[in-house]
């Protein structure tokens, strides 16, 4: 999957995951109005909400980005409604080609983690059947635990040519409170970054490794030591737009190829037509705003990329 | 919920959360034939036998115990229908006034943990409706995010009256890999402790706090340092049993009152009849072998206790 997702980005020349975490105040009234006449102010009235909002967002950017990224937390909060949306999703997302990265940060042990990593991105057999519940691509993931916790993901990654994303410096402000304590002079998130380019290196793709990492673009500098550490890791970047990262900011997390990190926009994409710059759409075309917040970002990058050169 | 949690502690003289993680090679054959015919091989059927198989169990131990903690994974891994059983579990452990536990070690930042928070312990509105979609009454959290991870559960507690068990020490083998590596002299998982300690003093019920931990049995060293760290945090102790923690390990996991920790067993209970001690139940008297085995549980929890004294 890392090789699709290589050869999506080259195509599309976009190193760009749309962040589908629609929050109900991002979805347009007229969209609401018409999921609550059908179905209430219900759960499944917000989920159905959900759905369309996506669907809409998909249509008009699939052509231009090789992933998304929907992050579970916003489905699930919608309880069992909630999470036949984010399953439609990712059912729809992959009729349409795109490579799907649920953003579920799960991590356990044993059995439990690899419990996670059947549901999402492997298969569960059912007396003499076999599923795939999730369906996902590539799924993030929490070291915490350490290997055992991790290593079950890695199993099904093999057999099932999926990948992760392991959180190694998250983008939140706080995320330094335990990610950077020194540990014989050297921060955690490194040691979890050493971690990750081992666990990588036994899962190769073409050109770079199934096991990528999560490092936020509001850290260029721990992100450009990562990139060293973890050369053959892809590196999915939050903190785009809405949590002020720049373009500017993130050529430190690619290789000198011109790959090697995606960069996830959520807000910034999906909710563009409530930014001045693109209030000129309306929410009616809410899509179209999206459409062009994409465009956007992708000359962002393209630009610092080449500046960088 | 801490002060409910207590009050049935005291009230069944036992300590103990039994795991409600069912796999389906735990359970017996004549339930998921019964299942597969109505439902067919699918994830319907699957989850229609957890579910039965969950019943079984509750229904002959929810007098003994005060709280269960069904583990999402072994739900989640079946899909939507998996994730159904999981929310007829919790909702039937709570018909039976039994606390739940939702272990689902979630963890993220900012809005996306608010989320997490509304849909499991909290409430969300759509439109002028609000709802309470999993409605468990405490779940466990990953704190590598940091305080802007865990903030917004802790908001969610507090105006819910609900709880965490925020995920200190492991009980798995490779914990340490991270947890214990020294920062200062200090382990890291002593600074995710005094973290819980902090976190928990703005959140008192009336004895012990609503912000509790995690600390696996298999490290009886450690959870007797992390109880002084944390004297007002409640400890889930997971690892009792199968794991190979034994209650002479946990007494160091209680205060002196003789609370203060409350600890997992989950194959050693709802999988007892595959044990030889409790074979002669046969697998037809699967949820009786469990009984059973939760007495010889609480015996050994509250022998320990004594020879303590």
């Amino acid at each position: 999957m890392i090789n699709k997702l290589v050869e999506k980005i080259k195509k599309t020349h976009a190193p760009i995951v749309v962040g589908l975490d629609p929050m109900l105040n991002y979805i347009p009234e007229h969209i609401q109005k018409k999921a609550f006449e059908e179905y209430g102010e219900t759960l499944e009235g917000a989920a159905e909400a959900i759905w369309q909002f996506n669907k809409g967002i998909v249509d008009h950017v699939c052509d231009l980005i090789p992933a998304v990224k929907p992050q579970i937390a916003m489905y699930e909060q919608f309880g069992i409604p909630g999470l036949q949306a984010f399953q439609k999703t990712v059912d729809y997302c992959h009729e349409k080609d795109l490579v799907v990265i649920g953003d579920v940060k799960r991590g356990d042990i044993g059995s439990t983690s690899a419990a996670y990593a059947a549901g999402h991105i492997g298969t569960v057999k059912v007396g003499s059947k076999c599923y795939h519940p999730f369906g996902e691509d590539f799924v993030t993931v929490n070291p915490y635990l350490g290997s055992d916790g991790v290593k079950p993901f890695i199993d099904v990654c093999r057999e099932e040519k999926k990948g992760l994303f392991i959180l190694v410096k998250t983008s939140n402000p706080s995320s330094g409170e335990f990610q950077d304590k020194l540990i014989d002079g050297v921060p955690l998130y490194e040691l979890v970054g050493e971690k990750v380019a081992q666990w990588g290196n036994d899962c190769m793709g073409e050109s770079y490794s199934y096991i990528g990492a999560v490092v936020g673009a509001t850290y260029p500098e721990m992100g450009k030591k990562l990139r060293s550490i973890m050369p053959k890791s892809f590196i999915l970047v939050p903190g785009y737009g809405a949590q002020g990262g720049k373009g500017a900011d993130l050529v430190h997390f690619f290789n000198k190829d011109g790959l090697g990190a995606i960069v996830n926009s959520s807000r910034g994409i999906i909710a563009a037509y409530k930014q001045e710059e693109y209030a000129k759409f309306g929410s009616q075309n809410y899509a179209e705003a999206s459409r062009a917040a994409v465009t956007a970002m992708a000359k962002d990058i393209e630009e610092a990329l080449q500046g960088a050169k």
